[in-house]
């Protein structure tokens, strides 16, 4: 089969590849209908994943059609279209229980990192029966490829933590795929105010579109004057940090009101300064999450009902053939104003 | 001054009466702008309010202009606009101190119940700054009046309590104002499905109209079977109930899911069977509640930011010296299609 | 290998069976070292539970060592020492994802009941992955049995649904032994009052030895007033219904105070009435549960770290022969005094 | 009447100053009969506390007897006893209304702060209705001097922001007064483990006789390592940082599980790092907090009721005009073995 690999820093190819078997009685094989590309793929790229080891399999989201399934599955059989949780949960173990899948055992963030991923024809899912969704008659396949990681992501480590509720304040910081996938979670619980931070105009005029009441461009360093003025001196109940830099989390720092609440969704590479002469008495939160994806249920009841229109973050779409073209297309996205991409089967 | 007096069941008069003063260094005498007729007027009206004895000026919702302040008074002065709370609230006693004001040890409803209410003229409120909201500059004060009683009811009663959630399933069994109100307010939590259930076909299509994802007509006692198919044998994650009687309140137990809750609203002057021999096991929840208004600065920003438009329940507007007529019309809601009426001084 | 048998109403016996085998890949087959009887087990007997057809074999509760397990179980192997749960979940279903393992869609409380169970000498345990616990090194297995049902019954239906906190006010209306497991486990939270009710002195001693600040009895009529008095005209910030009949459930409504919860333990037979026409304003909440065991693991820490002695509930113990003789004397509690029972292999 | 004054760095003494007046409606004039020193009145004389200007009576805690009261005093008369709360609260602002009293408008940390504080023999209380509490018939005053600072700000800030649960594993990292009484309040939640940081092994052995499980002392640099061992490599699921300077903090970062919170307490000089590098994906939490006070009426309950000895923290004791030689004892807290200090009028 063909499927994307990484061969080292700077280096991926589309290769050849043997068709993945069963090796666990939890294991299904997937055939691959739809997938996408991730910010966290062009980290790998760039060498900054130190788990990932040259020769993998690239990609952790998509649907696709169940093609065999090992002896101990029970909830899928070969035939059943399927979305793929990019976090691998075995639904048994002490963090699974409590729904951190994400620390999982023996799973958590394993496709396309430990083991091969989705950007291939088929691909090996461990823990079928729990990290495999159903997909519903009739559902737009290609929105559900945002449930993969995208939304949950903005969703679970950006609103939930974050405890955006009606009437509150809400800065995003980072207006990128997952900064926008925060926005429109973060609509789900009506909050009053929704503030965009970013430098890229073209990326705070999407962030309007999807229903910021605000956008901030931070390129001067005068963005958290501008916020406290547009907060009256209070500051927002929820920053989200959506970009993973030091100077964004400091922002996050700069205008969280007291009480409020941190909530970083960033993939950071550096160690931050967390300025706590200044905050030890702020009444404040932080939290950190790597993606559970336990919202997935939720989020496709919201999609099914129209609550959420998930397409609106797709800009682009390729033919699986054209890989390295969608990957080239997502890599320049300051010029391509790409968001999420589809690579089609 | 002239005020609304309930003279005994069946009694009421437009009738002259001394203008109040303060009595109590927390008081404050408001001039009433506005005010608008509740379900438990009529109530009242009818003798079934036992703490509620003839001779009472009626009302508890409203806005005004500030008279005067008694001594204690700090966060209020002579020309503040202010939106008045049904309920007064010492934010003292140990119930205000956890934000059960209902249930204030020397507050609670007593407005137009126990002490002379908004229904008039001049009405004086005690616990002034604990009860009494500033008109933000430029609201719109008839949408205001609606965060009185009706729309705090709604949301608390039966939106916070239900615990209504992104992607849930919602029953609002009662389509009057007090369910209107809560299906406004419940929008706030995106749920996938608002049921709407009443008698009454207008009030149905009003539901409708506000964002019930369907209405069921429960006249010929089929309302549990459909809402069961509804949500695919599964029942409701939250059932609220907005009329007061054994058969509304029958009807929620049996279509609340396992898991779910019943949020009772319905103001009930008889006692329910409730079916523990088959709800014992059922994991659920029933909650009751007399509002508390604590939401009213929520609510207010959710007004102001144009997230709620409040402005939708009101379909008719008196002058104050038409306060009968507006009570007829209130009365006769079903021939009317009245929801709440706007009386303007 | 040799059973005990319902076979009817009134009817039990120690009966050979065939020992059982592997059905299903999530399988296991556990030989029994010690079980017990439940309260739940004499409601069968007198013919109350309908699912529970003759020809059963008894018992939900109890400790073992993993014979055989199917293809699908990873977690266990021959020889491990188990806790085995009341409940059985699939730990892949929408209610078992939210820790609901009650209602899990091919578990739940099937064992002894609608499939054979554990006073026996082997059992097969569906789910195993998911529904057994593995017994800790140095561990007291006598305790742990403790950890099968009656602990988390009276924890998760009483102690956290009834939100059991810091110096708040508790009473538990039944001193049998779920009341004393709701009672010992309350005790987690440091609650400042636990007022212990029941008819039987010898109950309420032994609830005065396990820590109840107060023990009324309640055979006179007067426990309401008596715990009004008690707490001043407040009433109960938590009231646990741990008997299952009407009388107890009035008690609960005409204790709880304003705020407070009533949480019900007791398995029903019969309706109830609910006051509605006082509490619909009382701000209060009444939860039901079917067990779901999700807090075994905590409990099991709990008994690890001698936070809780849960062999204070075993009064009498019996050899597996000897099995009729341990049902005559849990049946006859209130001469024997019997609390829990140990049946050992 | 005699005062403790602070006179600018390093400079301290016992002065006459004219008795307080009412100055506001709300104001209480308190004769204070028993206060305490805090580690906070020392950062002041260090010069640390720029808020706090020479001149200033030191001083925010204690109890008393109500002098006299203003016009809108009504919840308490000359002749009351009362416990001071170190946090002045209106009752009506925002941050008051959501119990975050520790943000008052118009209060907050005040007293012995920017207001004459109660080191003195008669203090002015501002918002005396809702910054007060009345001290119960047979209370024992020195334990309730305990409840203006100590015990609050290590339950909130340390055990409720921390998430403490039954079962659970907590670290509390400086075994000073704030660290035990963060332990003390821990056990109301009988978490499974309480493991005592600090390089003093006298407090290491006062946290071990207040119920801590295990202690470290952390002078070798080996204390991370320590208790990721004794948590079996996990962590602790809270971390309490109680000392307030970066080396702490960063402990904490390192023995925090995924999942768990670092709760911090102490008072920072400085900024800390945070290794977000490494946490991002760590599913924690860290929360700051001023202390609310809004905890005493449940800390009174449990002191009450005898679930907390509150009296355990208080080394030594001395009359009013003994005051110096009493911030001499507690200044040299390592040679001396205090933790709190009683003053007596």
């Amino acid at each position: 089969m063909k499927a994307l690999v990484y061969n080292g820093p700077g280096l991926k190819a589309l290769e050849d590849r043997p068709k993945p078997t069963i090796q666990a009685p939890g294991d299904a094989i997937v055939r691959i209908t739809r997938t996408t590309i991730c910010g966290t793929d062009l980290h790998i790229l760039k060498g900054d994943v130190a788990t990932c080891a040259p020769g993998r399999i690239l990609g952790h989201e998509g649907t696709g059609v169940i093609d065999s399934v090992g002896a101990g599955v029970t909830a899928f059989k070969a035939g059943d279209r399927v979305l793929i949780s990019c976090i691998s949960s075995c639904g048994k173990c002490e963090n699974c229980r409590r729904g951190m899948y994400s620390h999982c055992a023996t799973g958590g963030w394993i496709l396309g990192n430990t083991i091969d991923g989705t950007q291939a024809e088929y691909v090996r899912t461990p823990h079928a029966d729990t990290s495999l969704y159903p997909i519903p008659e009739g559902a737009d396949e290609e929105a559900l490829v945002m449930l993969s990681d995208i939304l949950p992501t903005g969703f679970e480590c950006g609103v939930l933590n974050g405890k955006v509720a009606p009437g509150s304040t809400v800065a995003i910081v980072g207006a990128g795929p997952i900064g926008l996938a925060a926005l429109l979670t973060a609509k789900f619980y009506s909050p009053a105010e929704i503030i965009m931070v970013d430098l890229d105009e073209n990326r705070l005029a999407v962030g309007k579109r999807f229903g910021a009441t605000s956008v901030v461009n931070s390129a001067d360093g005068g963005a958290a004057q501008r916020i406290m003025k547009l907060t009256g001196g209070r500051g927002v109940d929820t920053a989200i940090e959506a970009v993973g830099i030091p100077a964004t989390f400091k922002l996050c720092e700069d205008i969280v009101a007291a009480g409020g609440t941190i909530a970083n969704v960033g993939v950071h590479g550096a160690k931050v300064e967390l300025h706590l002469e200044r905050l030890w008495s702020h009444n404040m939160t932080i939290t950190t999450r790597l993606v559970d994806t336990a919202s997935i249920p939720m989020l496709l009841k919201t999609v099914q009902s129209s609550r959420l229109d998930a397409t609106q973050l797709i800009t682009h779409r390729f033919k699986f053939a054209e890989m390295l073209q969608a990957y080239d297309t997502f890599g320049r996205a300051a010029e391509t104003k790409a968001l999420k991409v589809i690579i089609e089967a």
